[in-house]
């Protein structure tokens, strides 16, 4: 009977509206019904990564998506420069890897975003690399790159940006057109508060250029079979239909409240819950910190393992611990999608409870009253007025 | 307000516990929770695969899993035989080719099924071919081949035999493992009554040996790494959880009838829907018609594309035409997953009323009769009482 509440950084909890649509009998999709709502999906994913190219829509998880820009931007024995940093930056890395570029990492620690300087630095080094591979948020360190930047850095190159928005998309600004990303990759279960399996990926003409002559072997990630199938409304290889109809109804929450509105709710909910850590007397992992997940260090004596598992088995509360060699030394809550601010208010007296337990010398009460008074000033969810009391309820199943 | 009935070749009609299960809030995927539901959705997989082997799952189309045999168990310049006759078939020759194979196809009439000799000489003068392609059930022609007895003469070769079971599990007897398929490729929308977003692969140990050295790259569907990850009851990229919770209530379904009985079922209705065509004076496309799609020719001067859009906009039935050259030609009714006998009824009420508009001499109820008399021996649906009326708005929205 206990109420279960879900802050991960993907999957993310659903609106109602979404699990309604998910629920729904299915439809065909080879139909004259299905290509107006595939087209009107279309226009909103261009709204939501803002740019006027098509975005791509395959039934895969973010990963797929990334070896789809990877086989088609890149041949073997391409030059591929990689921004590392964290367990998804390192993705970047073997998936180049197994397709048989040359990859140069521009190392960067745990933590820390990268310098745009090294990005220039390593493009005078290597004047024929053909792409560089970053990550918008990292999701594995908090960390949020400074891909405007970057991006002004590539664009005078001949070199393509790519860049994983999985996490960053929609809870971290991306003005992909205007900034020059030029392919830009994303999943469902994060902002878009969907079920994980659909992947996204856009192309700048500089890329969608490259695709055309990669000599990569590709069939199912193949983007020029999309771009066809596109002009029709359609897919070349059958969709997640019911995963499609969904994110059709949360584009429509979205876009209801606006885009720079949910990026708007997202940043003042991260201000929130970093004010709220450092009144706890904690430190944030992340030197550029992402408004879409915060990553906490361990204090002193405690494994974020154990602080994870005890939230979830007393409280119900799903909290994420650390990837690969993080894991122990931090712990993560997200602030991103469908995620309200009374769901992080719930998870953040778990933390200071569970903290206390576990012997950190911490007075609660102090991250929550911070966190407080902070979230006046976050606006309200778009909501119909039926559903007034469904962010409170978000993680519950 | 009109009920819709969904009678395609997949998707197929979900079953109310599917729906139910889409519906429900998100669950994470790295939780103690998530791996026993998915250790029973493997073992409920096996069942229906028949096989003791692993049944990978890949979030992604159907079409995903035939990239993941192809690159999986072929390196470039591998010399593939391709049993070709149907647009399903030539994915196959398009996805070796794409990466990089020798192929060297099987030539077969669209409507027939291909004669195991010609498999049996095609081997014998290329003894050194690295694997075999073929289809169960070809969807486009509604034709399954006889894969127990090509199965006999591929496994006494060096070769693999790789199947896209796609439409065919479930609906047409495949004994994967006792006949010695070596990898058996399937995906969720057909008739294991689920959205499409799930494919499968599983791979005999000939098969396995194969996918431990291909030089092919890959990466989002290199088997090795789903492989490492099954031991743990889990995936190496984030699953479509919500698809796979729905899966395992499916699975359910499937267990509790029996997948003997699910396919004596799928038999029955594929007898008797061929009855009524032929009571209809309409002929069968396929020479050796599966059990899980029924493909019937157009009746002179019948345009069969005017015919299901005219059934779709006069009684929002859902049939499907003919693919590529075949439209036009012919028209296909599923009886598969389910899709129900008294679903099937309403389509064969729909196709003599509308054959009739559209001008073929026949006598409106000949079909039904002769579907009513055999229906007798359909066994009933496993279904709770409580959910006894479901089957017959089964494909309503």
């Amino acid at each position: 009977m206990q109420k279960h509440y879900l802050l991960t950084p993907g999957p993310t909890p659903l609106p109602p509206q979404v699990q309604e649509a998910l629920g729904r009998p299915i439809i065909h999709h080879r139909t004259a019904e299905y290509r107006t709502l595939f087209k009107r999906v279309q226009q909103g994913l261009q709204a939501v990564v803002a740019t006027s190219q098509p975005v791509v829509v395959f039934t895969s998880s973010g990963t797929g998506a990334m070896e789809g820009a990877v086989c088609n931007l890149l041949s073997p024995g391409d030059r591929a420069l990689v921004i590392l940093g964290g367990k998804f930056a390192e993705r970047w890395r073997d998936v180049c890897a197994a397709y048989g570029a040359q990859v140069i990492p521009i190392p960067v620690a745990y933590g820390e975003a990268v310098d745009p300087e090294q990005v220039r630095q390593a493009l005078k080094q290597h004047p024929d690399a053909k792409a560089v591979f970053s990550t918008l948020c990292e999701t594995s360190t908090g960390v949020v790159n400074d891909l405007q930047t970057i991006a002004s850095i590539v664009r005078a190159t001949n070199a393509v940006l790519v860049v994983d928005a999985i996490s960053g998309l929609l809870a971290d600004p991306c003005q992909t057109e205007a900034w020059g990303i030029d392919a830009l990759v994303s999943g469902s279960q994060k902002g878009l508060m969907l079920p994980p399996g659909l992947a996204f990926i856009s192309l700048s003409p500089k890329a969608w250029a490259l695709a055309e002559q990669a000599k990569n072997p590709r069939y199912y990630f193949d983007l020029r079979a999309y771009k066809k199938s596109l002009a029709d409304d359609d897919t070349p290889y059958t969709s997640s239909v019911s995963l499609v109809v969904a994110l059709d109804e949360a584009l429509k929450l979205i876009l209801a409240e606006g885009v720079e509105a949910f990026l708007a709710r997202s940043a003042l909910l991260a201000n929130a819950t970093r004010a709220a850590i450092h009144a706890m007397g904690l430190q944030l992992f992340a030197k550029r910190p992402s408004n879409g997940v915060t990553a906490v260090s361990a204090p002193d004596g405690v494994d974020t393992k154990k602080l994870v598992k005890q939230i979830q088995d007393r409280y119900q509360v799903t909290l994420a611990g650390g990837q690969g060699e993080m894991a122990g030394k931090v712990f993560r809550i997200a602030h991103m999608g469908y995620i309200g601010a009374f769901d992080l208010l719930v998870a953040l007296a778990c933390v200071e409870l569970s903290l206390v337990e576990l012997g950190a010398s911490l007075s609660p009460g102090q991250g929550l009253k911070a966190f407080q008074s902070m979230i006046g000033r976050v606006p309200a969810q778009a909501q119909p007025a039926s559903r007034a009391s469904a962010p409170v309820g978000a993680g519950a199943r």
